[in-house]
């Protein structure tokens, strides 16, 4: 028997996918009697063309306008790296360099010409945000004010495109989350008392990356310089009363609590994994949060399904943990958020979130339950919003018994 | 001999010093009439508090009056963590959550009640930016819709203040350089024929992190949850013509072109080292180019000095490439950019860029020649503007006889 030939393929979007795309939102301008939108969000630029690239100083935007023609602004040192990663927008206006290179032209004078000759001038223009954002050291007017006109800024013009994932996203995601997963299994079998929570983190992701780029081997491609494709770490102790708490020095204690975080990437696409563990033997205290945060996740799980809003899910657990559990003192955030490309992304299962879920969508469930000065208790998951509930891809085990490291 | 008692402290800004920016920032408030500002910015936010974070959906900012009062606006997630980094600001403005968490009100609705609450609608506000960025998933109105009231937005009037590095941040960027150096040197050892490009990075900034962590114990205080405080990477090949070149998948073969990135991180300030490297004797050609971005490289050293502009050192810099080298067609980016807290920072050693050298400035000196189909040729150094000229921080060889490999 040989391989699926679908097995074979890329682990990445087509150019048939993303062109696809901008006509999606070419429909939408038309539909809201809009001319043209100037993009200038790396991640917006990515979901629209294929191309990722290092976001710096120097601004880079598509225009995409409601006659489904495209063109983009870049600094002359992307111009390959464009025509590689996107070959089918050939309509590159480029500059110098930032802030001028000598052109004694700011980019944003420079977008306004490539506008000027598309006729864009003085028509009915949007963007995902009024100007470039400032990265690093860019400084420069917003668009209009460049423009000395209106621009409707609104990045849920494309953001709302991103919300239901297609077929080839979700596998994406399903392959990271096979990533994620793995990774989190070599850093639990590496944690042991007196391990270094950074070293044996790291250790773990560049072991499940070289794991991952030998099982994937062409299929595999990158789409960002910075990391690892696939990535596991923990923070520990008393730090994991902090719900971002960030990575600190020192060495696994027993009787310590462990908050994990794994993800892999593939192809742009993310996944979301994390864990509450413990060293040695639980105490009651620990067992009684656990179950409590486990109950919790679980809930969350049974709420999520299409054609309720977000707020509807997150109220039903708050209510739980409120009503049931009598623990609502301990919440210091909502239930969940979509993602994808970016480890968060509209909308969150909030209780002022009123999007209305739909098939397609992906979000995490994490309600984390704080208790100062113990710890935090928190697992998070991946779920695919199906047609009648929701469906895990992220599948490592959640029971106590299987996250307590010898002690 | 006893260790002086300057090399045991802690290697972060001290929370002195942050106060010190503070009342800088309150002084040119106060000389530019204006009432109050508005930070948004995460590296602004750090720069003035010590308060590094995630940055996500979850709006934070700082308030910072001409009276040298300040105010943070947090999500309730941040404030335990927040008062442990910050303990000198105390007047926190808390909400639930984004994009309300069941309050009914947008964090900037939120903002504007802390503003009016100390005195300031109406009054003559700044920001760094319009209102928080378009972090993941967040939406929101610009800060100026959401009071109702003008709001001057420029990010100079903190970056500004950021252009002349304390004696405290050299010190810090010297020891980046250090590790950053480090990194390289571990990585250079390593590359073989054969070798993987991601694993070998990532391999040898496993091993420097960890004899970093070893040499400064509990001096080094983490500042990120991402990454490694000890960084080497290198693209291969024809990739290093893209000077923005993304990782690929691939062996290190005979004959390989490479160009490396490597850096260290210490108190949430980076260093920044490049080298051009070959696999096995280099040919003919290899040599020429070489030697010609050396030659560009060393006139960028002495071309920085304090009172001249940005543009005056790269005027000098692409003179010599354009009529010493005839080179200037393989040009595709500026000889280098100010940083310090981020990558890139203002300024820029831009023909456009008319800032005035300072001593205390940091740069990256980085001319680089771009060969299409063959590689690119880059070297790039930290250096340090002192009262006369400058100072190398990256220490690490330069020479093409410390930078072939075994071919």
């Amino acid at each position: 028997m040989t391989t699926p030939p679908e097995r074979l393929q890329p682990l990445e979007i087509t150019q048939q996918e993303h062109r696809e795309r901008r006509a999606r939102l070419s429909a939408l301008l038309q539909a809201r009697g809009l001319d043209a939108i100037c993009v200038f969000g790396p991640t917006r630029v990515a979901y629209l063309s294929g191309f990722h690239f290092a976001a710096t100083e120097r601004p880079i935007a598509l225009v995409i306008t409601a006659q489904e023609t495209s063109a983009a602004l870049l600094p002359r040192l992307e111009e390959l790296h464009f025509q590689q990663q996107s070959p089918e927008i050939t309509d590159l206006e480029l500059y110098a360099e930032y802030p001028g290179g000598g052109e004694g032209r700011h980019p944003m004078t420079v977008l306004r010409g490539l506008l000027a000759r598309l006729g864009l001038l003085g028509k009915r223009l949007a963007a995902d945000v009024d100007g470039y954002e400032h990265r690093w050291g860019y400084r420069g007017p917003p668009l209009s004010e460049a423009l000395g006109q209106p621009v409707l800024a609104d990045v849920a013009l494309v953001d709302d495109l991103r919300m239901i994932k297609s077929a080839a996203e979700i596998e994406l995601m399903r392959v990271a989350c096979e990533w994620g997963d793995h990774a989190h299994r070599i850093m639990q079998d590496a944690i042991h008392i007196g391990a270094d929570e950074l070293l044996v983190s790291h250790g773990a992701s560049l072991q499940a990356t070289r794991e991952m780029l030998q099982a994937l081997g062409e299929r595999y491609v990158p789409k960002s310089r910075e990391g690892l494709p696939a990535n596991a770490m923990f923070i520990r102790g008393a730090n994991t009363a902090f719900p971002h708490g960030l990575h600190r020095q020192g060495s696994v204690q027993a009787g310590d609590v462990l908050v994990t975080g794994a993800y892999g990437t593939v192809g742009g696409y993310e996944s979301e994994l994390e864990r509450t563990m413990h060293v040695g033997d639980p105490t009651p205290d620990f067992e009684r949060y656990f179950a409590a945060m486990m109950a919790a996740q679980q809930k969350g799980f049974d709420a999520l399904r299409p054609g309720r809003t977000c707020a509807e899910v997150e109220t039903e657990v708050r209510a739980f943990i409120r009503d049931d559990l009598g623990l609502d003192q301990l919440v210091r955030h909502h239930t969940g958020h979509a993602f994808g490309m970016e480890g968060h992304e509209h909308p969150f299962l909030d209780l002022d979130d009123h999007t209305v879920i739909q098939p397609g969508m992906v979000f995490s469930i994490e309600p984390g339950l704080y208790v100062p000065g113990l710890a935090g208790f928190r697992h998070s998951d991946t779920l695919l919003v199906t047609e009648t509930g929701s469906q895990l891809l992220s599948l490592y085990p959640r029971e106590l018994a299987a996250l307590c490291l010898p002690g």
